[in-house]
C-alpha cells in the first residue's frame, strides 16, 4: 500500500508541502533509529512499509531498533521482502540498505499476539526505546523516531509511564518539553492535553501558556530554522469569549498572557476564535499554533493532515519524532496500516537533526 | 467575484457534492424570500452577488426583501448591474429576471454608514426579516433565507433577540428548534452553543441530548429525505473519555442517552473521538453528526466547507437557511465578500422547500 501523502515526498515538486519536512540539498544519507514499537500492533507493518519510500531511501540510512525475528515476522506476514540488512553500526552497508541493533538474544523466539496486550510484547517495545535512546544520547544516530506503543501493555511489562513521552523526558533528564504536531500544513501544540473537557479552563494560567510559547518558540529557531517566529494563539471560548460574554479567560488569562509574552520578545497574536481560524485558512500565516486543549487541536490537525501528522516532542536534547496515530491493534497484521504519518516522521526527524547541526 | 464553490453548483457535474444540494429534476423557478440583512455589512453584496449564479438564476426566483434603495446603493457602490427587478408577487417576471418586495416608503433616504453599527440599519434589516416571515408563512414564498444582521444593531434598534434564529422562533411558536450546519461534506448539530468552555460539561444531559437527536432525525427524515437517518455522536472528553479515565461523560451521560435513543427509534453511534472521527473521514458514513459543544462542531465544519457552509434552522414551520458567516463590517464595502456560502443557503433552502412539499 502507497504512501497517501506522496505528492509531498516527490523530490521534483518543489512545494512547499515538501520543503516543509526535508531539505532539498542534503547529500548523504542521514542515520536515524526507527524502533519497531509493539510488535503485536501496527508497529512493525509500518515501519517495513516506510522503507520503500523513494525519498526516505535516498535520504535516510535506517537504523532498526528491535527484534529482527519480530522483523522478519510481520516481513512474512505482508509478503515483504526485507531490503539488504547489516546488523550493527559498524559494518560497511550496500545501497538502499538498512541497519539494525537487535534488542533481542538469537535464543529467544517471539511470542507475538497480534492484536493482543501482552507484557512481553511492551517488554520488547521498551527494550527498542531504551536502545534508540542510548544511540541517540551517545550521537550514534542523528535522530531517533518511535513506532506507537501500547500504553497498557507497558504497564504490565512494569514500566509505569503514561507514554514515550514522558519515559523520553524522564530518561533524558528534561522537564521543560512540549509536544508539537507538525504537518504539511501547520505546527501546532496544546495548552492542556490529556485531561477532561470540564477540568480544561481552571488548568489554563498565563504562567503555564507563557511558558508553552517559550519553548514552541524555541523549537521553531533551534529546530526549525525560523529566525523570528510568529505564534498564533487560539481562544478558549467560542468566539474567542466575545468580548466576555461567552466565558472571561480570554481577557483574564490569555490576552494578558499574549502581552507578557511580547514583553519577553515572543512574537505571538490572538486570541483567535478557532473556528474562524481554520476556517480563514488563517493557519498558514503563523509558524505555529498554540490550542488550548487536546481536541481544539487535535481536529483540525488530524482533519487536514491527511494521516500524514508527526509528533515531535521538542525540548529534548535528542530528535524525537512519532507517527500520529497509536498500535491500532483492531488492524494489527491485516495489511491495512497506512505509513504515510511514519515516512513523515522519519523524514522530519532527519529534516530536524540536519537544522540541530 | 465568483463562488469558489463552483464545481460543486455545476449542472453538468451529477457529483455527490452538488447531488446533496439541488435536486436535478425540478422544472420550474421556486420562490425563495432573500432578505438584505444589515445594510451596513456585507449582506446586499453577497445576495446582489448570489444572482448571478448560474444554477440559481435557473431554478431560483428570487424574491428579495428589504429596501430598494438600498439595493441599488450596494450595487452603485460594487459597479453592479442589477437584473430585470419586478416590484411585489404578481407581476409576470422576465427569464431570469428578480423581484423585490421593498419593506421602505419611497421617502425613506437610506442613511447607511458602511461598516458601523446603527439603530437605523438594526431596523431596516429587521422590517426585512418580519416581511420575510410574513411571506413564508403565508406561503406566498416556498423558503427564506436571511442575510447577515448585527445583533449590537437590532438591540440598538429595540430588538432584545441574540439573533435570526431566536426571532423566528419566537415569531412561528416553535421551541424545539435545532440549529443544523450544512456544506457538502456533512451536517452537524450542536448540543451545547453560545457558552463558556468551563460550562459545557454541567450543560450535558441525557435528556437534551436525546432531544436534540430526536429533532435532528426528524429534519433528516422530512427536510433531507433520508428514509432511515444514522447519526454519529462524539464524544465530550479527549479520546472519547478513554473509559473513564479521561472523564465521565460518556459512561454516566452519552452512551445510555445513545442507547435510550435506540430504544426510541433514533439510529445514533457513538461516542467518537472528535479528531479520530473527523481524521478519518468518519463523517462521511452518518447522515449528520451531534457535537458536544460550538468549536467541536465549528472547527472541522468551516475547515471542510471552505467557505460554503449554511445554517438551517430544523424545527420550523417554515425553511429558513442563512449563510455561515456574520455581517463583516471590516470588509463591508470593499467588494471582498464571498458569496459562496450565500448561493448554497439559497440552493439548499430550495432543495428542502422541494423535499418538503
Amino acid at each position: 500500500m502507497g504512501s497517501d501523502c506522496s505528492l509531498s515526498l516527490s523530490e521534483n515538486t518543489p512545494s512547499p508541502r515538501r520543503s516543509s519536512i526535508v531539505s532539498a540539498d542534503s547529500q548523504q544519507r542521514i542515520r536515524i533509529a526507527i524502533t519497531l514499537g509493539d510488535p503485536n500492533g501496527i508497529g512493525p507493518e509500518v515501519v517495513l512499509k516506510c522503507l520503500d519510500d523513494p525519498l526516505l531511501k535516498k535520504r535516510v540510512e535506517p537504523v532498526l531498533v528491535g527484534s529482527l525475528k519480530i522483523l522478519k515476522f510481520h516481513a512474512k506476514l505482508l509478503g515483504k521482502r526485507l531490503p539488504p540488512i547489516v546488523e550493527g553500526l559498524n559494518k560497511p552497508i550496500p545501497k538502499f540498505g538498512i541497519r539494525i541493533v537487535d534488542t533481542t538474544t538469537p535464543q529467544q523466539d517471539p511470542l507475538i499476539e497480534m492484536g493482543q496486550v501482552t507484557p512481553w510484547a511492551g517488554s520488547m517495545a521498551m527494550n527498542a526505546v531504551d536502545e534508540g535512546i542510548r544511540l541517540s544520547m551517545q550521537n550514534q544516530v542523528a535522530a531517533l523516531v518511535t513506532a506507537p506503543i501500547s500504553k497498557l501493555a507497558i504497564v504490565r511489562a512494569g514500566y509505569n509511564f503514561p507514554g514515550h513521552t514522558e519515559y523520553l523526558a524522564k530518561k533524558t533528564n528534561v522537564k521543560q518539553k512540549v509536544m508539537m504536531m507538525v504537518s504539511d500544513e501547520m505546527r501546532i501544540s496544546l495548552v492542556t492535553d490529556h485531561i477532561a473537557v470540564g477540568q480544561i479552563s481552571q488548568r489554563i494560567t498565563s504562567n503555564g501558556l507563557i511558558s508553552k510559547l517559550r519553548r514552541v518558540r524555541a523549537s521553531l529557531i533551534k529546530d526549525f530554522g525560523i529566525l523570528h517566529p510568529k505564534i498564533a494563539v487560539l481562544g478558549l471560548n467560542p468566539h474567542a469569549g466575545e468580548g466576555g460574554v461567552l466565558g472571561d479567560e480570554e481577557k483574564d488569562i490569555i490576552i494578558p498572557a499574549i502581552k507578557e509574552a511580547g514583553n519577553r520578545g515572543i512574537i505571538a497574536f490572538g486570541p483567535f476564535p478557532a473556528d474562524a481560524f481554520f476556517g480563514n485558512r488563517l493557519y498558514c500565516a503563523y509558524d505555529a499554533i498554540m490550542a488550548m486543549y487536546h481536541d481544539q487541536g487535535l481536529i483540525p490537525f488530524k482533519t487536514l493532515s491527511f494521516g500524514c501528522g508527526v509528533n515531535f516532542t521538542a525540548g529534548l536534547p535528542i530528535v524525537r519524532t512519532s507517527p500520529d496515530h497509536g498500535t491500532a491493534f483492531d488492524i494489527a497484521g491485516s495489511n491495512k496500516a497506512n505509513e504515510g504519518s511514519m515516512v513523515h516522521a522519519v523524514l522530519l526527524a532527519a529534516w530536524i537533526a540536519e537544522n540541530r547541526q
